[in-house]
């Protein structure tokens, strides 16, 4: 069940490693529309440096607020690839994780942490490139007190997330793809690329997305009247 | 009508170039001063990279929560310096704006948009130096389905946009100067950082405000009332 | 008493110089930590420019929203080495600080502002390197109306802070170590790094946190049960 | 121009009488509606008391946060019928609004206040009758110590007001009538409710929406697609 | 998959009724923590008029911002006894439920709307009392023009929500209680009310929960130290 | 230490009886005023039910966010008249109270509950007549793992409160008076109703504000100027 505390699981069935790898060639958003617009987080997930970007596999936390004592519990289930998911059973913004941990888990060969809580030691994993997605920067520190479960499935920043799901973050929030979706995604996600490819030279080129979409008569259609003016539309009102 | 739907005018009324021109020359702070502290967008709104920093002249566009259409109509009536301005019918933090309607507005001539929801392509609309002033940063995919209104008057970020008017954006946020008083807001602007650029040499050389300003009459017939020490304002209290 | 108005207090016992040396070695985590994880200012509390890391002594301003009259009473008093804290009387995102007083307070010897305000002046704040932490980055200018106070205690983002207290802030936010408390905290810091040093390379040689903390048998005791794998997992919750 | 201060303006024009009264028999929602959906503010507006509801004529205030001095230069202004609406230069939410203000306002012969601030003395003005829509309920005062204006356009929780506008709030929140267009809007509603009371008895005994809209089509044409049951949609997802 | 817009399934397996009338006897409080803790929505979930409570079977919608299409879709859906349960694709505060639906879906039989959006009409639906619980209140209208899904599983304010699981909402939130485990929650929960009316007993009596849950060996181990007045802890904190 | 946990004091000096009982006659707005405006808690704090009004003495509780325990240590130390008042160590809105501790502070004589967290069993609260300030309301549970502390000082929603402060909450939030401040505040907040209550009978007479206060002249020093109506408005700026 959700939010159920007490379990860990050693070993999970993870995304096939060949999907992963093609879809850590897309951005989140090409991803996302790639599943029909689903799976993305909310958008107060921010990544703890511009331009950090990871695609891996899903060792997912379930937490207490302000107890980070799962995590040290997660970093003995991570393999090379993972991404650590944190997601708690109320809302909180204490650092759950820093410097230390992310040395832990980078070890392990984890590429990165998300978390709907806080994390902290910002400086230092700009430095170590072991990027963070997570709700906020805090100092807070947090207790090891109550245990939450690790690889069960989890509610993250309105997400879903099952273990050995694939993660891919970037500068425009998180995106979820299911790891029995994982290779029809990734087909999906390079079929758009090379669609958008063609129309980002059409656009490059001057030509307008009314032309290139063919928008023109869906618009006149939906009852948009076009004015030479502002004159003419206050000509129009007044009729 | 402000709200209004259905509305495409082609032609507006701009600012004057060379107000343009002038205003270009200073930041957000002080062109909101030069206008007796109006015409700020609320304080939400950030540039997706810091150090971006635009002047020109406004394309409104209006639209509805998770729709973008609009822009697309918008495309065709920017001009070269032209920024567009996005306000919605209701709060929403969609990705409306991404990498291929960049590439489109940049090849017209635009040189950046605000918008008072989300956008998303964070990382190419940095490498391309096309900067975004918006609510969020969210790869969240949107329909065409409903038409809006360009070049009308908007409400965007609890400010009023005229097509037309001059927008002016940095790290500080975005500042509207009505169209028709643009030449005395860049007089004003010009005035001011003269004016401020004498005193940051006396700041800059050890002087105080209280000196520069001649505060300190003021302050004491404020109330204010000065204490040599923790001691003193002890035994004052005492009294 | 906190809040009141209308008091310049000039001369403050500020903490021990070599205290406030030995803290600036630490970061905002490491002290919090020390401090037996007490001391943080809320997590809105944000720097102008990443990077940014500061550690002095507090000149502490009280002021009403909107109005920055207190900052240039507060530039009298700050001496090498300060860092000015502005608490409100009310919540306020006013850029209630910007370059020009920046440019006092540097001439002054101050090395950084923490405001529960806004700033603005963001740019030359990171070209001056006079760093601010603050709620918000906004251009809203302020009037110079009302008198609040200077040097006496306040609460600002939630925390309490007394003239002479130092402030130490980093990418993760701010913390107010009591000035009386300063040396007995800055040899605690120490003792943490020390101690954090030696687990770092632990955890960098791959050793688990369950290991290196001996956690596995609280864990047992606290309900945690371990699963092979997702099936194990499954006929267990069928039993 | 919206937002200066200084001005204070007698007598300003006022939506007709008559239309005020004809929109007083309609709520927020019909308003908005027969509006095209527009003149809403925004959604964190909330009375102060449940229940409350009000129909009257805009006289426009702009204050500065936690100055509530222009709220007594409205005062002369009120008219029977009137209801203030007051702006601020920069978010805020003391509470510049009390039962001694609303002493006065009432007995000038107004019928309620909408601020984008706060108010306070909430169980005074349930018992007076009085009602208030604000963004917060405190009783943190203000001082009057800077001119705002008071019947000029003004911005109100993300809405252009004119003073003379028709305003309308109830639980739903407030929408603003211009008030040239406050007749046409009247009838608007009129034709509005009309028609609603038909679809509501249609709604009442049992008929569904997709039938008394003319949906079905529509829908399919747009790509929903029916399922018997779970298992039917198990089936299609495998093929 | 979750997000997934086009589908409309007629027929869902509910929880069985005896359950769903054996945990109407419970409020949100005690149902969640018979449930160990788990099945809350967020905290912004509000009852749009206070003292509503209902208890029924899920129709799950899922919707786009600002488009109420599918809502017309779900009440050919709902079955006496039923909660309608709406998600949206992107985060939104419009009014997509008034007084119109209300009587539709209160003629299905339906008992009650949670919606991770907004409602409209509030006044109405308190006489009617047909109670909403919501993320706002508020007036905004939308739109019919893109279609989303009706009784796919859903999240909605942080929760996941199955067609047929049962929906549990008062004053404190709402709760969702997974269909296949109603019985053995409903056994739990009043497992629970019987063992907390014996200590609320022993509360009413004076009896501390100290003694009651036997916790004050458990607090000293824990580091709890206990002094007898202010100045026995100022002499402790001195040695 | 603010935020030291580990600490709990039995007996606590509080404010005298009498004072207590005098401010008891004054709500939060009256006693916030007689104090300077100063002691406010921040604006989100809100009652449980509306028209809730308490006066009592603080017996004051820091607890780690989603952990109630420490509630049950303050059940022993409340005496007749007390409020218990509960700052946390991060944010948090979990439902640390409900109706079993009302239960019990009740049978110990306290008059209610502040806190900065959230509260549960709201239906209940209201009938029993134990009212709660708090952050939120949610069902959500809580673990009994980690020691805080009871009568220290702590700061809860942004305001400083010490072991025997007076607390006064009321439909416009909370105010804290010191307890050596208990008499000087009471004889201000009568002092401050006798005039007030002169004030109220001229306005309900219709006299203005403008003309009680004095302030027409101020006014027009501080630059306010008047026009008969908006044309003579038009023709000012037009100069």
């Amino acid at each position: 069940m959700i939010g159920q505390s007490g379990i860990a699981v050693r070993n999970v069935r993870r995304a096939l490693p060949e999907s992963v790898a093609e879809l850590a060639k897309y951005g989140v958003a090409t991803v996302h529309e790639a599943m029909g617009r689903t799976g993305l987080m909310a958008s107060y997930m921010r990544p703890v440096y511009p331009g950090a970007r990871i695609c891996g596999t899903a060792v997912t936390i379930f937490a207490h607020p302000g107890d980070n004592w799962m995590l040290h519990v997660a970093a003995e289930m991570l393999q090379p690839g993972d991404v650590a998911v944190l997601g708690t059973s109320s809302q909180n913004t204490d650092g759950m994780f820093g410097d230390l941990l992310a040395t832990s888990f980078h070890a392990r060969g984890a590429v990165g942490l998300v978390t709907d809580a806080g994390c902290r030691d910002a400086a230092e994993l700009r430095t170590m490139g072991f990027p963070v997605w997570s709700k906020a920067v805090h100092a807070k520190g947090t207790v090891k007190a109550t245990v939450g479960s690790v690889n069960t499935p989890i509610l993250c920043a309105g997400m879903l997330v099952y273990p050995g799901d694939v993660v891919i973050a970037d500068d425009d929030g998180v995106v979820i793809v299911p790891k029995l979706q994982a290779t029809r995604v990734a087909a999906a996600a390079a079929a758009r690329e090379v669609k958008e490819a063609g129309n980002r030279k059409r656009f490059a080129a001057g030509e307008l997305g009314l032309d290139v979409y063919g928008m023109r008569d869906s618009l006149t259609k939906a009852g948009l009247e076009y004015f030479a003016d502002e004159d003419a539309l206050q000509l129009e009102s007044q009729k």
